[in-house]
């Protein structure tokens, strides 16, 4: 099964847990609304390729963690679309869930969604529970406070930042979540695989920076986009375009280097270099997520 | 150490878990403010109750059960006071969380608090970890869709509602999981726990009712409250004072009667009817959470 097709299987097996009878059918609509159809399942993707250069000794768990990570970015998606936040009307092509919904179901929709990525994670662990409280574990430190994707929402709300713990919160929480989960669902230990995840999401940083600046000198004919307008600290404003792609070029050829020896070893490095290629810019519009 | 200290010492940890540096400061100062002071902290005591009534074999464990269950609670009444669903300006004689802190925070920390409940329960199952995952699953389904609090709110936005389904899961649902997760971290099954926590949730449900009716009758000189006004459905409406006064006495004899053989067995029956006084009108307005 192509590892697509096991991500979009395990996803539909966790949001039918969350919509079984008797449920509020608007409630249990949104949450399938919020999941499907997705983007580029970037994050779940790397956790199974982890699993899977480790051996993958316990498929359903590995399953399970990346449908639980994946509910989770989409959970952060629905709260940070809301209108306290960045008021988003469009996600994915299509209205955002408080825009289809209404706001209290929208803020219902991502705490079920957070809620369900634990429950799915507890359900798949009766053979290995060690392995599945490791990897719930993980997943809540990499997700809350302070740490995790909440806090470097949070930091946005502070007059002073710290740039490096919010570029690692926001941005690299999940990436590291996804090494480290995927190691775990397998048996191995999680600490050597964090800077694989840390370095890919780094690298997933400087593109974002990258699409934000080069998407605005096509669309809007400004050299910089929102970055720069909404004083937001970039890479793109740091070392201009080509250094920011010197430095994504850069961090995933560290990702590649610090892949643990492992059985599957080769073919992760592949799965790098291909998530390399779609990051990186060969023209001024990239599309992505 | 009597019991509401031992709660109070678990909230704490869990909190200071939640803030370790570097943590963006407001929202760390936030996950503080809308958990303590708290109110009567009824759920965290029935869960240890039957903890120990189970012979409390593993007590870091169920300290951090009951931690994590009122660290659900207090999200929720964050959640629930937002503008999009209460829009209440006090909670606990104080301004709300969204009063104080503005909404962004407020939803960041709803989220962090669910987080955080989970990473409590995990962090505290290294000797246990199968019990762990258990209360880490009981506490997902009671708190999720589609049987928890979450699907309870979410029934609010129905044309058309399932009484039955949405009372169990608005008010019943986080009993159930005192009840079931206390049995749990004892090392007990949960499921011969579950009628206990549906009638004390039932009782408490009813005893609501009972103070929405009464206070009103005392504050406003009407003979009925909010539930009336609102046209929500409730014991009193239904059943009249004297009426809803004995499903209250009845549901926490029923509840006293179900609970299982167990070594404390006597104790819990005392708390449980200490419970009831706590819940039994005897004057026209009745002070609690």
């Amino acid at each position: 099964m192509p590892l697509s097709a096991r991500i979009d299987a395990a996803l539909q097996s966790a949001i039918r847990v969350g919509q079984a009878d008797p449920a509020p059918a608007k409630l249990a609509e949104a949450l399938a609304y919020a999941v499907t159809p997705g983007g580029a399942r970037i994050r779940p993707t790397i956790l199974l390729s982890v699993a899977l250069a480790c051996g993958d000794s316990d498929p359903g768990l590995a399953s399970a963690a990346a449908a639980a990570l994946e509910l989770i970015h989409c959970a952060s998606l629905v709260h940070d679309d809301l209108p306290a936040f960045d008021d988003a009307p469009i996600r994915r092509g299509k209205p955002t869930v408080h825009r289809a919904y209404g706001e209290p179901l929208a803020v219902l929709t991502g705490d079920s969604l957070i809620i369900l990525a634990f429950d799915t994670v507890a359900t798949a662990g009766a053979e290995n529970p060690a392995r599945a409280l490791e990897l719930t574990r993980i997943l809540a430190r990499r997700t809350g406070m302070p740490f995790g994707i909440c806090a470097g929402q949070g930091w946005e709300s502070e007059p002073r930042i710290d740039l490096a713990a919010y570029h690692q919160a926001k941005t690299g929480a999940l990436f590291m979540a996804a090494t480290e989960m995927g190691a775990v669902a397998a048996g191995e230990p999680a600490e050597p695989w964090v800077e694989l995840g840390a370095r890919i999401g780094e690298a997933f940083q400087v593109a974002d920076d990258l699409r934000d600046a080069l998407e605005s000198e096509a669309t809007l004919g400004k050299p910089v986009g929102q970055d720069v307008r909404l004083g937001r600290p970039s890479a793109v404003t740091e070392f201009g375009v080509e250094g920011a792609i010197d430095r994504l070029k850069n961090n995933l050829a560290g990702a590649i280097a610090s892949i643990p020896s492992c059985p599957g070893e080769a073919a992760l490095a592949e799965m790098v270099r291909k998530t390399a290629e779609r990051l990186t810019p060969v023209r001024p519009t990239i599309p992505g997520e």
